[in-house]
């Protein structure tokens, strides 16, 4: 264990060069105290008065000077050794920095013309920050270079490592707030270290950051000694190097010699791993920066110290409009950078300081790994019609639909392996998903300890699983964002452990469709299985199907949700989703056994319309139907035709029409979703005034809230998950919730009026398979036969009529009454 | 740094006492199996049959050997030194083990009558798990001694730590999977010991289980080597002991040996902040327990190995219907544990080892911590009226609500001191959130070094803060199913956070409610406040009003949420929430300042209806509206009440009825939820006809989930939060959300037919405003003077009728618009 400290490095930088990088990052500090006080008199060139400062005083000062600092390091580092580096603002608060830094860069007035590098330029950079119509005051989409917002915090290091795979020469500068090291999602995140290959990835620096205050609070890492740090980040596999101090000389020095030593020692792992082949996991080191909050700002204000503690976190000086000696203490602060120094008379940085950064896109600000649209190749996709399910009739064989789009994932992946730009991320869900076929065609990830038994575990392999949701998001918004392509299987209910993820990803998605440099990314794709319905091993806490709820709160413009309900829609779909670009899709679809309804031609038509009557389920052709039945999801899909053949074979005459939704977007006006119908489709399908009947994947209002304003709404009838669980057979699951076949066909009977004299009968029939059902569960412990083996009896193609003869299942007293019943209508 | 290993330490176990312990360890394997398997011939009496085993085979054996290994081991303890514990099964798919476990020591008996200890008893214990009516699968509500369900995995520590709190005699025995470790919120829940005082709190054992394999990937921390395992507990505060092998003997006493060192060390630390004082964080000890998965199963089946693989995850013998040999090998495993010698000829354990489980509530699954309720004491209260800010007229003065609600907080706090039984909670925002006032009756908690310059913080606080939401969440959660109270204030966006956690402990409420031995808890009160309208801060990140939709789906009996406009009624509400039991209350008010509407006597009437008319906003007594106007929300009211002074001003016979909506759920039918409006009380109050302009907090849509039934439905217009953000200042959040006072004007004249022909005016003088605002804001940054100084300018009391004589504001082009507008109605 190596750990360097003030005494025992050298002092690399000459007297002059140490002169220029403080002044470097003093003209970051200054630019960023400007951004966050002024709207006038950028340079100083008066005394600073009441009318020159913002009249709302928003922003962040406090991790600002340390984010500028780690900068004109990396630029340092980057010109010495030219290396490919981004930069991953953790702390996100530190938007001004971020703005500074790529501004003195140049980078920024590319992207922005009119914030030129000049006294307009930077009165203009002043003013618009946190300002109406202007710029956040994160690390937002919109500052150049950036890949992470850091608004909510705590993704800094996944998106760090997301970045990093398959990006062998790309160095990504991540720096961690102490406040952000205490979330969740960054506690697990440092274990990303045992995914990375140093043969084919490129390298992650964390730089912890201690600036040892959050809002109010002393961070918890920052009052670690510098010994449990140490067995800390040793116990998660780096080898940690510290830098810790407020003088500025002795602070430059000491980073300088301690990032050389860094940089060579990540490149001399690369080197050996690249040359004689991986053979076990390097400690990579990681920096840990100790400097005080507010650092070079106010130190006093009225009598409290400022720097070095929690009220540097926001806005120092925040009484300037009412205080004159606040004003004044700002116009000193403000001046200790020496403007007059950094800036020319125009207001430029003077070259000595400018030649300090990188040029072109070895700019942080400029490199197109923060753009990941511009280095975005199309995926080289298999046709999907090849993994086809051959379905010569609806409903007679059953297949696994998720194992059927494992075969497809496979070869997405052999075919584009040489671009080593697509991986398929689970938190240790793969197989269980039933995607097992990627494995024929790569292996999981994992750079630790590999024992024989291990199932499909390498060092190189393209499925990343680690037991974090969070982690898999994170990754995979690293690697999207930096241009590339992947693929999430989930547990349904589990997703929402990364809602707010999502909620952060659709949000930046949707900021950069506004941002005209901002090239569109590979969609970020759910495939969300082990849903509700089908539990067996694990009930109620496992039951949530909300995620699309929370999806449908965000932008129409970057959302999407499938509901594909057999095999071949699933293909269809998912290949849909490889393509699209700059979405969030989710695609919910089970993994057990079903039956499957449709054949490839029928499928692809299906989802390109998003929804569809399917004339082989409905009898209403000719003429108006009685009732609309629906269906979203497999297994509201397999009820609601179960329910049709009941209703058939009870009421032959009864003109049913069956519609499936895939696309849930579909349902929505126009004018709410670039998918959603128009309302003429819409009613041409769902009528403007018979019963409809919809059977639903999800949490039943959803729904309503999608169809509210269509003409037909107030018939529509919905049945989903209403949170009630907890059981063990896939009939049973359904009939806890009121959706299977024999309560959506007492639906229909209840709504049709032609039944209302007819229908008792049957619903008596009805009820009595469900009193039968619940008595055969309990004695069995599984679903009773005539449910477990039940198939599709009606076929009506487009072409031919075919007709499988319906069978009857004996003369019991309950099929005695079905018979009396069906005599009756 | 000791650590124990096998090689230092002794052999407390006679050779008796090991026969036993493992003896008592192979009855619960036994009937950890039986329940997997079995649903006849449970104590092996005949030869096993394909009838004897259950038609699906569900649950999971891998983890289980392990846990019941623990329980053992702490049965031992709780005997040697009569201590207090509770276990919780982080691993929550050990739930057999956990059922076994409470099943030997007879509390399961005593909770479930009809599972008694004999065969008959051990055949109804078997066939019950996992099957249809039965228990669920893991360590559930229905678990006797569980407050932890984990089937969504990463809270256990956190609950642990929250069960100790404030529990100076419990030891709270912790086990964490290997796989749960990787999760982020398991991750940072080690930092948790940074929180605990030994002086006034109890103790957590934390045990990491490394049985090496999650579903079907090795999980990260079993493949760290000692060494780096070692590092990073020390580095996480603790000091790590381990247990580490397969045979059963050699691990029995290394096992006792080492618990024994553990529970001195603890007593040693508790005796010496007790006796003495705290003084500095001690280094509690942990256990690295690392075991086969699988430990005692079969070995090898079909020629591949099992045991210590991840194929022994779930049910290893899976084929036992089809393969005659599984069905050998299934009995072989039984019988390898040797029932016949641990319980006796009518199915009972032996009285040598029942007589091993502790007596009474000392046996974890009697532990009263286990079943909060039955501990929970209502907290001590202050009238909250006393709190009252003073409003003589609605809309005059402005306040900070959530700064008023800490005065509450704060002197909850003192009444409820001596009884140690309230705890506030908040990721770092406490003060942000303007609750500052708790502070003077208490500090935040820390146990770390703390600081000169630190605010509040000391070893003995009540406030608990941490970056971390899913801390903050997981400490509640544990405080409040061990029988005591709690209230966790969060930034409403990022409570999305702990959407999953949310959803997890409203699913066990739930669950319990239908549990006749589980006594209602406190209720998990949130909070939310920095919410979506006023992020003048941080924008588009930071805005997000989606965590009550989360909420509304889960089920009513569970779930409340308040939308107080402002000072008076938070105070209302929140003193309601804290009386309540078993609910998850979610509160959503402003922390900036704003206009106050009602006076304590009012806001207590209208909070206790839920919503109602506001008569002094309302100008329709005695007559039909011509439109209602409803608010739901601190933002929205604000405008919807401008909207209305706005459409008086321009249209003074213009009827409008005022609406308020505090509580949410009174929207919803009251076949839907307990506090729905009748459809009458809805109907008289939102009338059957009359345009509904409906001002929301929330996204739109939920409005329309919550009221598609109702009769008017089709006559509400919802305006609320449809992402769009990213401002700097209040009012223009509103306008770029349509959700300002003057889209709302345009909404009622749109809708209001006598106002067709004559309101083109008005509507443009509204648009006007939209434009001149958004040139004021860009030149001025901030909010244009008659926006940000408006304040409500008529008012008649139920009294007396009062009346502000309105204000014109000058004769500016816009103005002679407006007064030929209003000449023209």
């Amino acid at each position: 264990m190596t750990v360097a400290n003030s005494a025992s490095v050298s002092s690399p930088l000459s007297s002059e060069e140490l002169h220029k990088i403080n002044a470097y990052w003093s003209a970051a500090n200054y630019l960023s105290v400007g951004q966050i006080y002024l709207r006038d008199n950028p340079l100083l060139k008066q005394p600073l008065k009441i009318e020159h400062i913002k009249p709302r005083l928003l922003g962040h000062w406090g991790t600002t000077p340390g984010l500028n600092f780690i900068y004109a390091h990396f630029n340092r580092l980057i010109c010495r050794y030219d290396l490919n580096c981004i930069y991953i603002a953790g702390p996100g608060h530190g938007g001004p920095g971020m703005v500074a830094n790529t501004y003195l860069e140049g980078s920024y007035s590319e992207f922005y013309p009119h914030i030129t590098q000049d006294a307009e330029g930077m009165d203009k950079l002043f003013t618009q920050f946190s300002y109406p119509g202007g710029i956040p005051s994160h690390a937002a989409p919109e500052t150049p270079g950036s890949i992470h917002e850091g608004g909510e915090l705590g993704y800094s290091i996944a998106h760090a490592y997301g970045a990093a795979f398959d990006n062998p020469d790309l160095l990504v500068c991540c720096v961690v707030g102490d406040g952000e090291a205490e979330t969740g999602a960054l506690a697990t995140s440092w274990h990303s270290n045992k995914f990375l290959n140093p043969a084919r990835d490129g390298a992650v620096l964390p730089i912890l950051h201690l600036n040892g205050y959050k809002i109010s609070n002393p961070t918890v890492l920052a009052r670690l000694s510098d010994r449990e740090l140490e067995h800390l980040f040793i116990g998660y596999g780096y080898k940690p190097y510290f830098v810790e101090g407020d003088d500025p000389e002795t602070m430059h020095q000491l980073m300088a010699a301690t990032l050389d030593e860094i940089v060579q020692e990540i490149q001399g792992i690369q080197r050996e791993a690249r040359t004689h082949g991986f053979k076990e996991r390097s400690q990579f080191p990681m920096l840990i920066l100790r400097t005080p909050k507010g650092w070079t700002g106010p130190k006093i204000v009225d009598g409290v110290q400022i720097e070095n503690t929690y009220r540097a976190h926001q806005v120092p000086l925040a009484e300037t409009a009412s205080k004159p000696d606040h004003l004044r203490m700002l116009e000193d602060w403000m001046r200790s950078y020496k403007p007059e120094e950094l800036f020319d008379e125009t207001g430029r940085l003077i070259p000595e300081l400018a030649e300090l950064a990188p040029k072109g896109d070895r700019r942080m600000g400029a490199n197109p790994h923060a753009n990941g649209g511009l280095l975005l190749r199309d995926l080289n996709l298999p046709k999907f019609e090849k993994y086809a399910v051959p379905v010569d009739a609806p409903g007679q064989v059953e297949t696994e639909s998720t194992r059927v789009l494992g075969k497809f994932l496979r070869d997405v992946m052999v075919q584009n392996q040489a671009n080593q730009n697509f991986r398929v991320f689970s938190p240790d869900e793969n197989n269980s998903n039933r995607l097992n076929a990627v494995l024929e065609a790569t292996d999981r990830v994992f750079t630790g300890e590999i024992l024989p038994n291990d199932d499909h575990i390498a060092i190189d392999g393209r499925v990343m699983e680690i037991l974090s949701e969070h982690l898999c998001q994170g990754w995979l918004e690293g690697y999207l964002l930096t241009g590339r392509h992947g693929f999430f299987s989930c547990y349904e209910a589990f997703i929402h452990i990364v809602d707010s993820m999502f909620n952060q990803h659709a949000k930046w998605l949707e900021a950069c469709r506004h941002i005209v440099w901002r090239r569109p990314i590979a969609s970020l794709n759910y495939l969300l299985t082990s849903h509700v319905w089908r539990q067996d091993h694990n009930g109620f806490t496992h039951q949530d199907p909300g995620f699309i709820d929370v999806v449908m709160n965000k932008k129409p413009t970057v959302t999407r949700v499938y509901l594909p309900p057999d095999a071949n829609t699933l293909l269809s779909v998912a290949a849909h989703c490889l393509k699209s670009r700059h979405y969030v899709n989710v695609i919910v679809a089970g993994k057990q056994p079903q039956l499957q309804w449709l054949d490839m031609e029928s499928a692809i038509a299906h989802c390109t319309a998003g929804l569809g009557i399917w004339d082989w389920a409905s009898n209403d052709r000719g003429s108006e139907p009685d009732v609309v039945l629906v269906s979203a999801g497999d297994v509201p899909t397999l009820e609601a035709l179960a329910a049709v053949d009941f209703l058939r074979a009870h009421f032959p005459e009864l003109k049913i029409r069956f519609v499936n939704v895939v696309d849930l977007m579909t349902l929505q006006p126009q004018s709410e979703h670039p998918h959603g119908l128009s309302d003429r489709d819409f009613d041409s399908i769902f009528t403007t005034n018979k019963p409809v009947i919809f059977a639903f994947h999800g949490y039943p209002w959803l729904v309503h809230r999608l169809t509210y304003r269509r003409t037909n709404h107030h018939n529509i009838h919905v049945r989903g998950y209403k949170e009630e669980g907890t059981t063990t057979t896939p009939f049973d699951m359904v009939v806890l919730n009121d959706l299977d076949r024999f309560h959506l066909a007492q639906d229909v009977i209840d709504r049709v009026p032609k039944l209302t004299n007819v229908g008792g009968y049957v619903k008596q029939i009805a009820r009595d398979k469900l009193t039968k059902h619940k008595r055969y569960i309990v004695e069995h412990g599984r679903d009773m036969p005539e449910v477990e083996d039940w198939k599709w009896q009606y076929y009506s193609g487009s072409n031919a009529e075919k007709q499988v003869i319906p069978q009857t299942d004996g003369n019991s007293p309950i099929q005695q009454a079905e018979d009396l019943a069906r005599s009756a209508y």
